[in-house]
């Protein structure tokens, strides 16, 4: 996958493509639902890494961000070998707790397959809660980044 | 995986027995969170056997129950090899659609680790959204079974 | 899942029973090959388990079993629902490996849908391969078991 | 993903950059190994689109590639958000059959993670084998493409 997107002033959108694979496909001949939470997953490490933020530093050094809560709205089925273009929003900055919200678009279409959201907690050893670190706030406001 | 309970009467509860796999923990040491909604559609299936309905055998006919929407609420981490019971409830069913609720319970515990709920929409060919067939609806409200 | 068989003077194979779910299917209508290795890891844990061996535990203590090699051979596919049966046979234990071999069955079939094998080298800290520890010799002796 | 490499003469090998997602993890911190499956058959397919075959087009025409056989070996492990790139070689053409082989690379390394190889056999209706078509043939020989 790779961003899409992007640009000048860093906005709060990340667009990152998404090819479908066929190991995501299921009988119906569609992409089986519980995988848009994986790209949604995708969607908001590659936020974080176009704010400058690699999650897998953040992560070696004790701070993890965990799904608290997620949800998905499937309005059409995103199909095998589909470009899709995944739009993660940060929508929300709160102490311990962020929100991304998500559209799933085929690429070249303007109405969404799917859209969703998920509030993610950050988390210290023993899934504690704990205040969002400095350097990830910076960046959830815009001035992280490289 | 078995059906846990069950019994007489055939109750709008479904309890499945789940054993997490290794396939399904993610490097936080914890199972990654969209294998909840894979775990939600087993619930569902077991639903419908113990109440004389094979999806297998429904979808064979051309109905198909796809994922119109699905949340979870994660509240503490299931973990490798727990044996986890899976509530599926019935929640609400309407003309083309049916709302099935879960709670994910370590086995022996009594608050669960997870929450959730789905809606499902009965559709024909091409996606259509479809009245849901007679007989399913005999399923919901507790009249069918063997 | 559950154990299918098992039964008196542990046998060198396993029987675990596996029900198809929605999602390891693909758009060919049948089960996705790589869900199989997700199988034949169930298969090796229940092995363990039916001989005494919580991997589980093992790996808190640092023990750790890791895939060094894996192989199948798909040779009818496997459909949504089925009920499966998977053989799990303890084949070849070196000073710092073993070798599981297995078969899939469709319950109530002679012949297998697919057939694989799998070396799986003990590892410690750092992924470096060590010795298997006395405890899971015994098992694989077939000594273990509560 | 995208295609990492390609190059004149369309050669028999494709590159493909694959990241590695935090899903593919497993509890031991390394990716899980049935995932290294699902990267073969992306890499396959972007083999065929390299050389002007779309393999869903291919599919809705009756047309199947379906795994016959698979293996791999897990040389040292792969981790979250590695930058991979796949090596697809197309090793074999028969008559109603393909291998493939593959070396799998953290980005900027000459020894490979692992290696593989997949027997992909054509199929029509009821999963029988039939003859590779001409057109798959001539873009296995070299002289497909755009």
């Amino acid at each position: 996958m790779q961003r899409a997107a992007g640009g000048a002033g860093r906005p709060l959108v990340e667009r990152t493509e998404i090819r479908v694979r066929y190991a995501e496909t299921d009988q119906m001949g569609v992409v089986y639902h519980a995988h848009f939470l994986v790209w949604f997953e995708v969607g908001r490490v590659e936020f974080l890494r176009s704010r400058g933020i690699a999650y897998r530093d953040l992560e070696r050094r004790g701070i993890l961000l965990a799904v608290r809560q997620a949800e998905c709205d499937y309005l059409r089925p995103a199909r095998y070998d589909d470009r899709l273009i995944l739009e993660t929003t940060l929508a929300e900055v709160r102490r311990t707790r962020v929100r991304f919200e998500y559209r799933v678009l085929r690429d070249g279409e303007a109405e969404p397959l799917a859209t969703g959201g998920v509030w993610i907690v950050c988390v210290g050893p023993g899934f504690r809660p704990m205040e969002i670190p400095g350097e990830l706030h910076a960046a959830f406001a815009g001035e992280g980044g490289p």
